[in-house]
């Protein structure tokens, strides 16, 4: 017997029989004999289409009532899916934020969780009864509903396993599992059966879309076992555990990419000190995120190319900022290029091994691609390449670490 | 200054354009000093939709879930309407059931309402702060979302009102106001200033779906004066109110018809004493509504013709039931009629007025009219004709009893 959190994502609930197809998936769990909690999200499109009737109904964004009105979403598929296993014969019960509670601070419209109140739950479970949370909700100080942000079902279904010590909690969605590399590009990518936290976190936050990167750092510090699987097709997923869980790891585990960056060069920028500062402060409060930054050695000691990525989304906004501070950075010129892709390795095993990065290095060399700026942390390095290569590198890395399936 | 309920009903919240003029509708009564309180119903067509949800999710009906589910329409529309009349400059929130709370028994998809919490309410509008319900729906004592059954937030409204001493519950709807009669039939029906609660009543019960019945049995025994008014047209409608508040009150009020109803004649039943409950009781049993009886005076003394209606839906199912009682019940033949019309004269002013009925008997046999059953209240006469002569009838009473319009 274990102790199982399901959480069914907008996809896995779009419909009735949809719905009805997670009862059943539900129902073999507890035939089992396990103690189930179900978590689910709102039928797929239901929020987008809530979420577009508050803006049309306020430009002012009065984010109390965004989270009332958007959080019938999950109401509506947490009752309809206690039906849907009540009428399968599994006593269930659909429960909304505010009657757990699952209590959070009272930043509406992203809301962190404050705790979740379990007792009755467990009681109930050990006596037969089977939860059903409406996922993404939650209820403030105020006594208001409050919403967790997009994708907050995942972190309402870790969180709730988190609370309620289980053994294991699935993530039910439209892919099978997380793979080496994107399948759509890498045919020979194959389904990871493990991975750790910390290579998910870096995995979910380049865009692999599998996870909500806040519900993986709630698994990582909680020690929560995750497994990503499909709602769709029966077969086991991957499992995101603790490092020491996998017993012969990988130098590395995946290959991920992102095509959301731009690059920018500030050429012939003053060496002097706070200049980095005085380039960064700026973009800063005007809210732009920077994420790889390169400095070459300043040749003449006077003055060097600077070098950044940040979202393409952020671009034009970006050299706008820095034109207007032009006199203040003494820079000769801007130079924007949207035109790049973030190739990233990534692999706890990299931690021991060297020449990870050399074999990165040479892969692309021999494929003649120029690598444009590298950054690295402990378990990923990552490379700025132009976008042209991005197919010709992913496979030629997926091969050259050896990921490529038999 | 007036403290003031206004209720609006799912044609007048069908999209977010109405919703914005729900929201121009109640700054009006905000700007002109007013306490308002508004209570909205779910998006026309929303709460059929989920109903068909539930409806598909489970043939087991568990009202608890239901309610859930349902309840869902009406908290969207409250949020929404607090953001568009916060759009244009008015301090708005929205409350739900749960958070007045409006406590109800316990009987789920139709609960009765026990009380209401205002005091928070009342201290809020004080400081210009105008709360949003969502109608229809309340806290249960298990902790769970109840809701009052079909058209419940009429009765939402008038609760409020009664809790709140409102001077006066708007309910806007899609009619203009209450009629002497049907303007679809009766072209030269008037649309009425002032009706009272009884004759009110019998409209509701009579199929005129102004008001919910519920609602106006509330607002008679709190004394809540209700207005209803189109969201549509912008002018009076009919209040309705106590009798005491009709200067010159008309002998009748108005004619009202139902379609809704089926004649059946048991021919030559025994004439013994306990007959009558030997007929009515198992229809009482398969919860058979029956509404008026005629039972003849036995000419032979041994037997009698026994004549009563029930809706039309339930002609099919009486037959059955009393077929399968025709040994005990020793009648000698079944006699059922569809095609049959329920035609109704109200006015409180026939309490003092002799000859009421005489009016309309006459009118209808100088038609050709027969009238096949009669029934009379302290403030109604019902008789039941033949469907075909619907219309001619309700023109000619309408015309008998100076209702006519200049």
């Amino acid at each position: 017997m274990a102790r199982i959190v399901m959480k069914f994502g907008g996809t896995s609930v779009a419909d009735m029989t949809r719905i009805k197809a997670v009862a059943e998936r539900v129902k073999r769990e507890v035939d089992a004999g396990n103690e189930v909690a179900v978590v689910v999200s709102a039928m797929s499109g239901e929020t987008n289409k809530l979420v577009a009737f508050t803006r049309e109904a306020s430009l002012l964004h009065d984010a109390r009532e965004y989270d009332t009105v958007v959080a019938a979403g999950e109401q509506v598929t947490a009752g309809l899916t206690a039906l849907a296993l009540q009428a399968i014969g599994v006593n269930a019960r659909s429960w909304l934020g505010w009657q757990i509670p699952l209590r959070t601070d009272g930043v509406h419209s992203k809301a962190r969780i404050l705790g979740i109140d379990t007792d009755d739950l467990i009681k109930r479970m050990k006596d037969g009864q089977f939860p059903v949370l409406a996922g993404f909700q939650g209820l403030g100080p105020d006594n208001r509903i409050t919403t967790l942000g997009r994708g907050g079902s995942d972190t309402s279904a870790v969180a709730l396993a988190a609370a309620l010590h289980a053994d294991r909690c699935d993530i039910f969605t439209d892919v099978d599992g997380v793979y080496t590399s994107d399948p759509r590009i890498v045919t020979k990518a194959r389904k990871l059966d493990k991975i750790t936290y910390e290579e998910m976190l870096e995995m979910a936050s380049l865009g692999a879309k599998v996870l909500q990167t806040r519900s993986v750092e709630l698994a990582m510090n909680h020690g929560v076992r995750v497994q990503v699987l499909s709602s769709f097709v029966d077969m086991p997923g991957t499992m995101v555990v603790d490092e020491e869980e996998i017993v012969e790891q990988q130098v590395v585990s995946g290959i991920a990419y992102s095509k959301d960056e731009a690059k920018i060069t500030l050429v012939k920028v003053a060496d002097r000190p706070g200049i980095a500062a005085g380039i960064f402060g700026p973009l800063a409060d005007a809210a732009i995120n920077v994420d790889m930054i390169v400095q070459n050695v300043s040749e003449d000691g006077k003055s060097t190319d600077l070098t950044f990525t940040v979202t393409k989304a952020d671009l034009d906004r970006t050299v706008q900022v820095l034109e207007s501070r032009k006199a203040d950075l003494d820079y000769k010129a801007i130079t924007p290029d949207p035109n790049v892709v973030k190739i990233s390795v990534i692999g706890v095993g990299m931690r021991s091994h060297a020449g990870v990065a050399q074999t990165m290095f040479k892969t692309l060399a021999e494929r003649g691609i120029n690598i444009q700026v590298i950054s690295t942390s402990e378990i990923k390095i990552s490379v700025l390449i132009n976008e042209e290569y991005t197919e010709l590198a992913l496979r030629a890395l997926h091969t050259a670490y050896g990921l490529d399936a038999a």
